[in-house]
């Protein structure tokens, strides 16, 4: 048997070996370090028997796979952990993930307090240094193992196996789980983690099961790579548009109104209007657009027309019920018929076109409630929807400029390097599922491909991605979680047309199909509200601050002073406000900055008999005196032009 | 009997007298145009018979009251032209109306040329001359009178009258109608008539029940008079909203997408967003709004501490089943809990007060499709709708300050000579209908009285209008056949917050109840369009126009220069196109005249030279030839300052 290692040399066996052994028989500090094995290109328990030629490379704490198993181990630490200290708690599932691992339990909520009991009994366990141990058991046999150690939701686990897999268990000690592996050898194999935060959690993400109880943790190879997490992980937590987005009054939500449906406070919808009022100037004065206002719900007979009736109902809130109701309505998930409806009032001839339509409009989802998140998960929201109506020869030109619009409305939010590109595209391999031929698809997708090349963005291409009707450019971002989400779509549409019985009359008098583009400029509302607090950790630029100075005097003595200053800024469109209160000069500033306004403008004898401010910012602290006109011009000029000023001065970020 | 007549003088008689006897008394001519008597103040019919000393007006032609009797008579000489021509047309209701009479019947829909037959049919018969005769019959003869004449909607009628009333009937020779009256002794006092418009209408309104077709038509004591009201007629006409406003290509309907569900085609959303961006900037930077944007939905839970979920769950879209789902959530008929909640949201201090929220919000209610009218009578509207949160010693004060709002809102759009103000008052004589002691409601209306007087609007009082929990003041408008709708309407209630829990703490740190003001500052942006199309007959100020200026360049050479005045305009915000078209000049002006651009500018050789424009407007016609920079100056002033400029010529109406 010839193992081929990693650098290319060559280890001979005359029999089978685990590549535990391997490890051994090349260095006792790999044999120490080694996670798992990565055999012909497959990760594998580092206890895998081989048998025959192969190629192997032994995975440490380094590789990202070899972390996923000590993360693992450390799981199963924590659920033994957890049957010491809660012997009433029953096991669900308890897997890594890219950050770290969870694993979900049948208990009463854990507190942090619990977690700190948790984390020393884990130490404990760890510094014992008990050996995994591998085992598998015939499928009844397994299923009355589980029975008998009282843990439904490993024998729904087991129950649910395929029948003919292998079905496997690692113990540790006194403690025995269900799992596929890999793992460690020995617990002393975890170095550094930390138990970082705890949630309810549906059983198998179904919120018709149980509320289970996750245990959120991580573990890293040293202590330092550890704290760099905590560290990395506190920054995140205060920024999560979740909680930051609350503590700064920007919106908040209501048991009694329902999950899913934020209230944006007057600060968000401050922002919203912001945003809204730019992109609907940028659409219509810059590229062309015109505007729509179409209503929120239609007949039934709409959406049996647009094909959401049939595949689409159950995502939709449906008002009444076909069997007792003359009439059914349902709100919206979408813009596209109404719009379509608008181009087909009248006529249009082929010189009217491309007609360039947009509509600041809010759409329903009848999302499941455990799936609602802050701004970004909700049954409601609003979005800049268009759709051009087209003639094919102008299909690619109007394509490019749909993107070269997103990319500007990202530059603009700072956001162009937050994203990435994706051509989705249809797959060769299964091409049932797509209507029109190989010809049309390839041409197609090589049209956006050079319209991404041309607009010098860096994508990538993901096959089987496309809609059935036309491949995609999916612009996507990603929260401070990592989560990534579609924030941008520009949809190429050769085909819905003929379901609305759209056409356009030509140079000869015949009616023809148009091509239609279904895009968004930026993504929906709520959505990139939640991106850029998470973006800024809340300081925005100052284009979009809802209270873009504050104004404070030094004393009772400046408040006539204060208001002429206001009274100048507001004229001038600038949002500001005065701190009136008779507290001290510093803790004004310190407030100003802690609920992150920009600009601080401090106004006392000097400033009034001078006809100057004093100003502060966030981005390069003490700015000094300036006369009011000098400050207006300049904070005008940033508010117009939308500049994204860079912050200078550590402490105050 | 001494009868007292109008100019003071009395007549005595010894034996009683009908009222068309003492006409005849009187003299010959006034007995002629007698259309009915008013004795006591009562109107009745000329052969009423008096029996004792009363004061007498005999009513003619002159007087409102005597019209509608030519106007009743009018309606019964039509119904019996409808059965000479459609013999098995039934007969339901035709009364006198404001502006005329109508009768309904069940037949097939009536033509224009049906119209004309029936015209000359009514005059055929009027001309004959058939006195009318007034009978009366017991109830059970009546209605057996009218099942051998094979009138089920009389035989309904008599069916439904109270056991003791009177049951009379008129005739016209063979033709009979069920009629409580009064009426013209003969047919001839008819002297000019026209039937104008037929559509379908519900029995008794009520869209479970058949639906009937219904002839309209008028009649006036003169010809001239007859033909001064068809000319207004005509003009009501071309600025019916729901016929303008298609024909501008300002909004459509659309069947599958439903009644009540207009769609805002791109002219009509410009308009709808140059309204909404002023009164959202009118309303925070002049009156200190603060602005919030809350879900269109909630569960249901909501609605039960509202109240509307017991009180007016009909006129709400209920998504889904309380029996059989989790969740059940409504849309929104009115924001008041939303932004309640946004007060909730944290604790408020006396000096936070008050807090003026406004939201653009859309509403729906759940209106019968029988009910929907263009943009007037709409399932879904979008409104400015707020409300103040308020101590009570600042109740009067920010209760002005929405009046005076709405009040500017008014003037700016042109509308204050056309509305009217209601101090809506609760009813003294049915005070269990009322919450709060008599004391406290006639403070507050004092209050409201002495605000209507300060801000020097005219208003009436109505008493029984207020709501339970306050008196408010409602501003209505009419449209053009005279319907009156409410525009605006500022509530004073001092008894919600109590339901919602809402507090303050006042400066002794005790929890007090704030008082609430819900108020609009215009009426929903859909009506107001409506208004505003039919005020000006679509010829809107120029600042409101989606289309302010189109460029009409002589001929091709001058395109470049039409662009480059093009790009200067919009570069000012001005909308504006250019008619590129290879057509006469003469017909490029008329055009735009007949689309209601406010200004046209002609560029030719001599233009492109001088780098001037030549100006034609809708206000003066020729305004001759000005430098571009100067017609710019110009217009962005006039929409700047939102000016509502004269027409001063009058073949550009």
């Amino acid at each position: 048997m010839k193992i081929q290692l990693k650098d290319g040399s060559v280890k001979e066996y005359a029999e089978s070996r685990s590549i535990m052994d391997i490890a051994f028989d090349i260095s006792e500090g790999l044999a120490r370090a080694a996670c798992a094995g990565e055999v012909d290109g497959r990760i594998v328990d580092v206890r895998t028997v081989l048998d025959k030629d192969c190629t192997l490379n032994i995975l440490t704490a380094r590789d990202q796979e070899g972390l996923r198993v000590i993360r693992h181990t450390c799981s199963h630490v924590l659920a033994e952990a957890v049957k010491h200290l809660f012997p009433d708690a029953k096991l669900a599932i308890g897997p890594a993930i890219d950050t770290g691992f969870y694993y979900d339990f049948e208990a009463e909520p854990f507190s942090r307090e619990d977690l700190d009991r948790l984390e020393k009994e884990m130490k404990r366990i760890i510094k014992k240094g008990s050996r995994l141990e591998r085992f598998t058991l015939p499928r009844e046999e397994a299923i009355q193992y589980m029975k008998e150690k009282e843990e439904p939701y490993k024998v729904e686990l087991i129950t649910d196996l395929p029948e003919d897999a292998e079905i496997s268990f690692y113990s540790q000690g006194e403690f025995v789980d269900l799992c596929a592996g890999p793992h460690l050898m020995n617990t002393k194999g975890i170095k550094a983690f930390k138990l970082t935060s705890s949630s309810g959690a549906y059983w198998r993400g179904d919120s018709s099961k149980p509320m289970l109880q996750r245990i959120y943790g991580s573990a890293f190879s040293t202590k330092d790579e550890l704290n760099e997490y905590l560290l990395h992980l506190e920054d995140i937590k205060k920024r999560d548009h979740n909680k930051l987005g609350r503590e700064m009054e920007l919106f908040t939500t209501v048991d009694v109104i329902g999950q899913g449906l934020p209230l944006l406070m007057p600060k968000g919808a401050k922002i919203i209007q912001t945003l809204q009022r730019w992109i609907e100037d940028e659409e219509d004065n810059n590229w062309g657009y015109i505007r729509t206002k179409t209503p929120l719900m239609a007949k039934s007979d709409l959406y049996k027309i647009s094909g959401h009736w049939d595949h689409y109902k159950d995502g939709m809130f449906v008002l009444g019920d076909e069997e007792t109701d003359k009439e059914v309505f349902a709100l919206r998930p979408m813009t596209c018929p109404f719009q379509y409806y608008v181009y087909k009032s009248k006529q249009r001839s082929y010189r009217d076109l491309p007609l360039r339509y947009s509509e600041t409009s809010t759409l329903f989802r009848n999302e499941d409630s455990g799936e609602m998140h802050g701004l970004t998960r909700v049954r409601q929201f609003t979005i800049s929807e268009g759709h051009l109506i087209v003639r094919p020869d102008q299909m690619v030109e109007e394509f490019k400029g749909c993107l070269a619009l997103a990319k500007k409305c990202l530059a603009t939010l700072g956001l162009q390097d937050d994203v990435t590109y994706h051509l989705s595209k249809w797959d060769p391999e299964n091409t049932e599922k797509y209507i029109g031929d190989a010809k049309v698809w390839e041409q197609t997708e090589q049209h956006i491909r050079n319209i991404l090349t041309e607009l010098d963005v860096p994508f990538v291409e993901d096959a089987g991605e496309a809609a059935f009707y036309g491949p995609k450019v999916d612009i996507n971002a990603k929260n401070v979680y990592g989560k990534e989400d579609t924030m941008i779509t520009v949809q190429w549409d050769a085909l819905l047309a003929e379901q609305f019985d759209m056409y356009y009359i030509d140079q000869n008098g015949e009616k023809v199909r148009p091509y239609i583009i279904h895009r968004t400029s930026i993504g929906c509302y709520e959505r990139t509200l939640a991106w850029l607090i998470e973006k800024y950790a809340g300081m925005f630029p100052t284009w979009l601050c809802p209270e873009q100075v504050r104004i404070l005097p030094i004393s009772e003595k400046y408040q006539d002073y204060a208001v002429r200053v206001e009274t100048e800024l507001k004229k001038n469109g600038v949002l500001c406000t005065i701190d009136e209160r008779s507290e001290k000069i510093g803790y004004k500033i310190r407030e100003a900055r802690l609920s992150k306004v920009p600009y601080m403008i401090v106004v006392g004898e000097k400033e009034e008999a001078e006809g100057k401010v004093a100003v502060r910012s966030r981005f390069l602290g003490d700015e000094g005196q300036k006369t009011l006109q000098d400050f207006i011009d300049a904070i005008c000029k940033e508010i117009r032009t939308k500049e994204i000023r860079k912050i200078e001065v550590q402490n105050e970020k």
